[in-house]
C-alpha cells in the first residue's frame, strides 16, 4: 500500500521554452520511470514551478549522483532547486502550548504511519504536555516565556532546533509571538496554524472578533511564518458554517477541527515538498 | 407542493421569562396551528428574538385582526415586531451593472416561481440589461450615474423605489456606492452581494486582492447596506476552493457561482422574514 | 465560559394546536428561563418535535420535582418524553479496533473538557490501544472477536456496558458486526462511524468500492445502529473532494479526517439529546 | 484577460520510461511555449494520461502540420490522441425539458464570454423554453416524446444533432431517457447532470429517495451517459448540507443550484479536452 521509494525534484526558475525537455530526458537518460509531475508557469512573475517524482529503483543511482548530474542543468537554467529521498525522513519540531487538539492530532497521525517523520522533540512555554508527549517515547522540553526572560528563551529554542537537527518547526498553537531574528533565521522552514480565515481577524482573540463582526462562516489558516505577524504565504485554508446560535465559545469548538485538518494538510505538502513560495503567494504542486 | 397559506409574526424584545408562553398562548387561543417557529435568545445583549408561521385557515381571522389582537401583547413586552401574510407577495426592486449573472439567476428563479415575489421595475446604470429584462415583462429604467449627474441619480433612484412601492432593494452587482441618506431612508430593506468573504477584501477589486494574498478559498458575502461601505450586517457567506493555477479572471468565474448562491439565500431568508438585525449582527431564524 | 446548569426537556407526540403554549406556560409558571429552544411540525407524520433548554437556577426545583409536575401533560398529550439535567455527566462507553484515530480523537475531546462525559471503559477485539487508554486512566477491557467465540464476546460485551452503566455505545471505527438482539437491546443507545457517505458503498471497503466508482467526494456517516447493516437513522454526514490522483491509501487518509469530524458532531447532537428518530429519519433539535 | 490562442494536446497510452521526455522534446524543438501541461500515471491500469497547451503563437505552426508531426509518436508510443485549437470554437447541442435553471445558467455563460461555444440548437420535449431560446438568436426544436413515437423521436434527435456539426450533447435536465443505440453512438461526447450524489439514489426521483433516507446532504453529479442508466464515467458532483426541516421541495431547491454549478463546471472540464474516460472513472488534468 505505501508508495514506492522515489526521489523528488523540485525546482524554481525563469520561464523559457524547454525546461520540462529538459529535465524529463534528463531522467529518462539515467532510466527514471516518472511517478508523479506537476509543474506551474506563473504569468506575473514569469516564472517556472515543477515538481516530478522519480522511482529510485527505476534510477540505479544514489541521490548524490543524481543531483550531481543535474548540477549543470540547474545552473544553466539558473535554477532554485532541491532533491530528496522519500526512504529519509524529515525531522520535524512541534512546539504548543496549553492547547492539545493540533498535538493529539499530529501524535495519531505520527503514531499510525500517515505523517511519516521523526519528532526529535517537543517543546512547550508550559510544562502540561509532558506526559502525553513522554509517554509517545518523544523528548519533552519546557521553555517557559514571560516578559523577562523572551531573548534567553527564543535562544533556547533556536539551540534546541539546531540540536534536533530538524527540518521543520510546526506551531501547533503555541500562543507566542516569535521575533524576526528566528523568522529569518528559518524562512520557509516555519510553519504556523492561525485559527481564522485570513487576511481576517489578524492577531490575538480571532473568534471573538469574527463573532463580533457576525460572520456565517469560520476558518483557520496554515501559513509560513514571517516577521510580519500572520502575513506570511498561505499553504492552506479552510472554513467551517456557523449561526448566530453559535457563541464564542462554540465558535472556538467547531474551529478546533478545522485547525486540526488545515494544518495536517499544510504540513503534508511542506513536508513533500510541494510546496514553493513566490513572494507573499505559495505554489502547492 | 408549495406550502399552505400562513402568517408570519416575528419580533424582538428585552428578554424575561414567560414571552414564548405569552406568544404561544395567544395563538392556541385564536385556534393557530404552529407550522415552524424558532427562537433565539442572544446573552450578549439579553434580548429575545422569535419567528413564528401560523397556518392562516387554523385562524379563521384576517391578519389585520391578528395584529390589533396582539398589539397590546406587543407592547407590553416592548417588542419590535411585523406580521406578514403569505398570500401578499413582497416587491423587490433590482438594480444592476453590466455583470448579469446574479440577474439572470434571479430572473429564473423568479419566472419558475421559486422567487415568489412581485419584481415591478429592474433600474441600471447601463443599458445592456433592458432586451432580457423586457422580454420577461418586466419595466427596466436606465439610470446613468457618473461624477456630474450622481445627486440626481440616486433621487431618482429613490423615486423610482417609491413609486414601485417596494419593500426590498437588491443590489445584484450594482457597481455603484450608494450615498449615506439613501441607506439610512432604507436601513434593512437594501440588499447588497458583495464578492468577497467579508471582511476580507473590502471595497474595489476583491479577486485582485484575494489573489495578490495567496488566499486558498474566495467567497462572497450578502449583506444588508448601511451607509459604512462593505460593514453592513452579513446575512449569508459562502466560500470556494481556488489554487496558484487560478489567474485572477478564474477566481472571478468561480466566485460569479457563489454570488449567484449567495444573493439567493440571502435574500430568501430575508423575504421570508427571518432576518433580524441585531447591532453588526444577524439573527437567521 | 461553560453553559449554565440547565435541564433538557425534549419529546415528541401527535401534532395539534396548543402544544407549545401548554409547554411553555407550565415552565414559565415555574418561573423557567428558557435558553434555547427549538421544534419541529413533521408534516409526512404529523408529529411534533421539541427540545427546550431551562435554566435549573431560574426553576427553584429539582429535576424530579419537574419531571413529575410535568407528567399529567405529557400523558395528555401522548408525549414520548424524557427530561436530562446538565449537571449529571452522560456515560459512554467506547469500542475501537486497530485504527486509533476516532479514539485520539474523543481522547483529546475528553481530556480537554470539550466532550463532558464519564468513560468508564473502552473495549477493543485487539489489545493495541491498551497503553493509551490506560495512560489517561480509564480502564481498558480486551475481548477478542473470531468466528469461534462471538456469541460469548457479545454476551461479554454487554455485560460490560451493563456493569459500567452506560447510556451510550460508541462504535469508533470498531470493525465488527453486532448481532441483531444487541442493537435492539439497545436501540437508540449504539453510535456508529460508517466511512462512508451512506446509503452508497454499505459493507465492506467503502473506500475501495468509492475508488471503483470514480466519486469525485468521500464521506462519512454517523448514524445509529440497526439490526441491518448501515441502514440505521443518520444523524449527521459530510463528505471531502477528491480526484482521480488519490489512490485507496489517499481516500482512506482523507476520510480519516472526516470520519472524526462527523463522529463527534454526531456523538455531541446525541448526548445533548437533540436527536430525536423519526422512523428510518432523524431530527436534530 | 482572455488566455492565449493555444493548441491543446491530450493523449492516453501504456504508461513507460520517456513518455515526458519525447513528448516535451517534441514541442521544444518546435519552439512551443508550454503555458499548462498535467499528467497522470494510473498504477491500477499502467497506463499514462496527459495534458499539454501551448501557446500557438510560440509555434508558428499550424495544427495542421503540428498533427502531422506528431504522428510518428502518437503511434509508436501506442496513444489515445487528440489536439485542439483553442481558436475553434466548440459547438453543443443543449437538450432539456420543463425545468430551466440549468438552461438560463447556460445561456447566461454563454450570452457573457464564459462559456466560450456556439450552440447551434436548444431540443425540448416540450414547448416552453422557446420564447426565451429564440430571443438569444439560436435555433429551437421541439421534439415531443411519447411511448408510441420514441424510436422516431431519438432518429429526429440524432438528425439534428449530425445536422448541428456538434461535438457534444449537454442533457440539462432533460427528462427522458436517452436509447442504448443513440449513447453508444456518441460515446463520451453526451454529458447529463443527475439530480444526486451518485451512486445514490438512482433512477427517478431522486430527492424524495433522499428525503426518505434521512440523509443530511444532497447532491449533483455531472457525468457521460452510458447505456446503463446512472452508471457513466463521474465527471463532476457537490453536496449542500440539508436538515429535517427541509421538505422533499426544499432538497429540490438546493438541489438546483448544486446541480447548476456542477452542470457547468463538468462541461467547461470536458469541453477544454481535461477529461479522459479510464474505464468507469474519469481522469481530470
Amino acid at each position: 500500500m505505501p508508495s514506492a521509494r522515489h526521489f523528488t525534484l523540485r525546482f524554481s526558475c525563469p520561464d523559457r521554452v524547454g525546461i520540462v525537455a529538459r529535465v524529463a530526458t534528463f531522467l529518462a537518460e539515467a532510466g527514471g520511470s516518472i511517478l508523479r509531475s506537476s509543474q506551474h508557469s506563473d504569468s506575473a512573475t514569469d516564472r517556472f514551478y515543477m515538481r516530478v517524482e522519480v522511482d529510485a529503483a527505476s534510477l540505479g543511482i544514489s541521490l548524490e549522483t543524481l543531483a550531481a548530474r543535474f548540477t549543470p542543468i540547474a545552473e544553466e537554467l539558473e535554477m532554485d532547486w532541491r532533491v530528496a529521498d522519500s526512504a529519509v525522513k524529515k525531522r520535524i519540531v512541534v512546539l504548543v502550548s496549553r492547547q492539545m487538539h493540533c498535538l493529539y492530532d499530529l501524535l495519531e497521525r505520527w503514531r499510525s504511519g500517515e505523517l511519516d517523520v521523526d519528532i526529535p522533540c517537543i517543546i512547550s512555554n508550559h510544562d502540561d504536555a509532558r506526559g502525553l508527549v513522554e509517554w509517545h517515547g518523544i523528548e519533552f522540553h519546557h521553555v517557559p516565556v514571560n516578559k523577562d526572560n523572551k531573548a534567553a528563551a527564543w535562544r533556547k529554542i533556536d539551540r534546541l532546533f539546531a540540536a534536533a537537527d530538524a527540518d521543520t518547526m510546526v506551531l501547533a498553537r503555541y500562543m507566542q509571538i516569535l521575533p524576526p531574528w528566528l523568522c529569518e533565521a528559518h524562512a520557509g522552514q516555519i510553519l504556523n496554524i492561525h485559527h481564522s480565515f485570513l487576511p481576517s481577524f489578524v492577531g490575538a482573540s480571532p473568534y471573538q472578533q469574527a463573532w463580533e463582526r457576525g460572520v456565517k462562516q469560520v476558518g483557520a489558516t496554515c501559513h509560513y511564518v514571517t516577521p510580519e505577524l500572520d502575513q506570511g504565504p498561505i499553504i492552506e485554508q479552510d472554513v467551517t458554517r456557523v449561526t448566530h446560535n453559535d457563541a464564542v465559545r462554540d465558535l472556538v469548538r467547531y474551529g478546533k477541527d478545522i485547525e486540526k485538518a488545515v494544518l495536517a494538510r499544510g504540513l503534508r505538502y511542506h513536508l513533500e515538498d510541494r510546496v514553493l513560495i513566490s513572494g507573499r503567494r505559495t505554489v502547492v504542486l
